[in-house]
């Protein structure tokens, strides 16, 4: 049987920046398009150009991507202009983009209430706003907001709105359950009559989370032959967020009929990366992972109870609904891990360290990780640390320095002008191949300050280190309040522009920050092959 | 048109118990089981007695409850031993309850490979324990372990299963979806066959969220005549959690077709209350929230574009599925970049802070704000610091205190025994209110250092702040590198258990952390209205 295509279209760097406490910085925004694009989905929808400084640079050139279509969003034009008289559609067309979404009501409550025109006014400007996305670039969508609760209330006028897209030539017309309120078997049955006027291979849908059925609402959508998904990693988003597109591309791959009758550009390769992609996310943006995500989240495939766990080791189909690896997840019963080796073998062959599957220094290796992992330790994205440790259990890494002592101090104080000054000072003392260095300097904090203080003087292996510099640092504090323990990611640089990341952890942040600048330049020396 | 009855069975205090990182003491399930019959749940399984010593003490007496009825977990009798000689079984009978809830499998393969017994055995063990249950307590009910994938795979032992138990007097018969991998539309379409030999009165459904749709599934079952919901209070459950009873109850007494066609026990007054009973249990568990919880979690309704505010304020119904006041939420229009004067308005009037609109103070605050969030602060999680800034802007705040100096030392040495040390000590010199004050501490990190030396003396307002502690630190390095600034935020609580979020931005991460704790104290002092 032919399979129909299916297009993700990921609006994370777009609604998912409507999520609390999130915010992307274009340097973000241009990190997480590349992740998109590697997984897999069809269209990006980065920003919104106009809207702010950093949307209006990310839309200034077309990224490289290997296959997606970047998409410029915005909203159709305000009633009672026209199109070349309303700077903020103009701002979105003279973006640099593959193609336009722009959004306009379909609801005859929300011209009347919100934007208080009349619905031929508001019909106009889509066939006009359109019209124009589609001269400009070939491609343009129709986000029609608030779809379903104004189909529910005035189904002409709805069907009218999402028709005056497309017989403008819109791509895809987007049915958006904007509040969030719209129920399964409702957008099911909304789907099937919209779709006697509008071809289910050019409409969308566009759900949210407020009832705990965005995934459900898609999947409904998909039944009823939509043949667009917008969603967001993680599901991210305003309010309850967006349908997860995490929860979505793994049950579209793996689960019927969607296996079956669709075809989705997320590859098996891909889909094993999916977990990786969502925990790379969080980093990015510091926020915690949800451990019970479904598919990618760290208890996924948790078992706790010792009945399921007999069960699960003898088969582990008994108590999964799919086999974990499959998203690049692993399963893990938590009486004994027996997953644990093979996640640390993987790592091992990945790091391109050799070994001997028999060897007990391999198992020993697997139980350090465990009680650092217990302790707060996440090797996951500190894989310079993980590769620093598997070499010094296994075999051998070189005592390149070893630091003696060190001191860092911040005063704040005022100056003569009566303002707060704040200044910080480390002492480092470093004992390299027998040499004892002392080394000191200033820096805009005492991390910053310890870090200068350590790469200034390390001796023979000096020359190693000099193109180095921190590029990223991240702190965590775990477990909350008084019992906290800190957990530091350090991302460094060299001069060849490798980056790679170390990671610390300790009941004092110093300590912590101390333990990933210490591995991060021995990991340099490791790799440059200094000489012990 | 008169509505039937659906019933609500939480199973937070026994299948909830598996979820990792979660225990629960007696304790706590007495108090749990309280909120529950308070709340309005018709069954309350409180656990497995005989499994573990809680639960066996919980089941040593019958808790006394305005309604729910006592439930207590456990499986059917082993294959190859009969109801008197299991003492597993026996001691689950011995309970002290007023129902029971016998787990049995329901698919061939399991009875094959997990129980390695044979179907006739797996029946005989049903109608056996089902009888003796029904005996003991008049109230007994049958979990069909993996009935849908045990339906697909064999449907007439499935059923079969089902069917010994009604036939052998069970009150209710519960579907389980126990890998939580079956999708809603079989949901559907295998009760509706179920239905046909057992009534929907007497059905129950058990799903689990692995791929996002517990709730999905769990309306499903009812849209196809199930009268029985089994969930948890905020999803908690093992792996991805059961189905969430604060996204069900509200769904069902909220939305159409389910607020006309059923009834359940949960007042609209109890409906009020969901919030807090939400968040009660998440601060029993000592677990963070999820803030993006249908209905429950603090962003439900949070508005955080300009556009939608402003259509907010209008009317609230233009961006909001439900009154949020129904659960006991709220609404918020957050203030952020994207934001613009109408969310700094709805963002004042949340404060409780008095404004006139045509007040040019309103406008320097507008300003200062993108000014500071241009440089890193970012005040949609931090409200508290908000509050202290538009009341500085448009009045006055007491000076409660100044620093004149602080100075923190972090020093690392070998200690005795030649391992590493690492202490942070910090001195901080105070004014208040005329009164020059010197307090030093130590702390496991400078900021913590710095905090306690802080708190320690602050003269006059000392009783104010005695009850304060930091329960959340949070840093994040905005532009990377070296031209880095650092933004902290830092949550508090008091010893009412009020919560409040600040923040501070600089080069330097002890300055920043430093601004967001006095920014602390003072919210602190202006909240109690500590005098000037």
């Amino acid at each position: 049987m032919s399979r129909e295509r299916l297009y993700l279209f990921d609006t994370t760097l777009r609604d998912g920046a409507q999520t609390q406490g999130v915010g992307f910085s274009l340097h973000d925004k241009r990190i997480i398009a590349q992740m998109l694009d590697e997984l897999g989905v069809d269209y990006i929808e980065g920003g919104y150009p106009g809207a702010n400084p950093a949307d209006s640079e990310f839309f200034s050139e077309r990224p490289k991507f290997s296959h997606a279509k970047f998409v410029a969003f915005g909203m159709v034009r305000r009633s009672g202009r026209s199109v070349s008289n309303d700077p903020g559609l103009a701002a979105v067309l003279a973006a640099k983009t593959d193609a336009f979404c722009l959004v306009a009501k379909a609801s005859a409550y929300q011209v009347r209430v919100a934007l208080e025109t009349t619905n031929e006014e508001n019909l106009a400007a889509i066939r006009d706003s359109i019209s124009a996305a589609v001269a400009k670039s070939g491609t343009a969508m129709l986000d029609c907001e608030h779809f379903f609760d104004g189909y529910k209330e005035d189904p002409a006028f709805a069907l009218a709105c999402a028709k005056a897209a497309y017989e403008s030539g819109a791509r895809w017309v987007v049915l958006c359950d904007t509040n969030g309120g719209t129920l399964p078997h409702e957008v099911e049955a909304i789907v099937g009559e919209v779709t006697k006027h509008i071809p289910g291979s050019h409409l969308g849908i566009h759900a949210h989370d407020d009832t705990g059925q965005g995934v459900a609402n898609s999947l409904a959508a998909v039944r009823a032959g939509v043949r667009q998904i917008q969603g967001t990693l993680n599901g991210l988003g305003e309010r309850c967020g967006n349908a997860n597109l995490c929860s979505l591309i793994p049950t579209l791959k793996l689960k019927k009929p969607f296996c079956d009758t669709l075809e989705i550009n997320v590859t098996d390769a891909k889909l094993a990366t999916l977990t990786q992609v969502s925990r790379a996310l969080d980093e990015i943006l510091n926020r915690a992972p949800n451990k019970h995500a479904p598919y990618v989240g760290e208890s996924a495939f948790v078992t706790k109870t010792g009945i399921h766990a007999s069960a699960v080791l003898k088969d582990p189909h008994t108590y999964e609904h799919i086999v974990p690896e499959l998203v690049g997840n692993h399963r893990q019963v938590l009486v004994s891990d027996q997953a644990g080796r093979s996640n640390v073998l993987a790592a091992l062959e990945r790091a391109g360290i050799a070994f001997d599957k028999s060897d007990p220094k391999v198992t020993r290796l697997v139980e350090e990780m465990k009680e650092r992992e217990a302790g707060g330790y996440s090797y996951e994205s500190a894989e310079a640390s993980f590769e620093l440790l598997a070499r010094r259990t296994l075999g051998h890494v070189p005592d390149y320095f070893r630091v003696l002592q060190f001191d860092v101090n911040v005063e704040q104080r005022t100056n003569g002008q009566g303002r707060p000054n704040t200044v910080a000072l480390a002492v480092v003392k470093v004992d390299v191949a027998g040499e004892v260095l002392i080394s000191a300097a200033e820096g805009n904090g005492p991390v910053n300050a310890l870090d200068v203080a350590l790469r200034k003087d390390i001796g023979k292996y000096q020359s190693y280190i000099d193109g180095l510099k921190l590029v990223d640092y991240r702190v965590r504090i775990l477990n909350g309040g008084t019992e906290a323990v800190t957990r530091v990611l350090v991302e460094s640089e060299d001069e060849n522009g490798a980056r790679w990341t170390t990671i610390g952890v300790s009941s004092n942040v110093i300590d912590a920050s101390f333990q990933a600048l210490m591995d991060s330049l021995t990991y340099k020396l490791v790799k440059a092959g200094a000489p012990a």
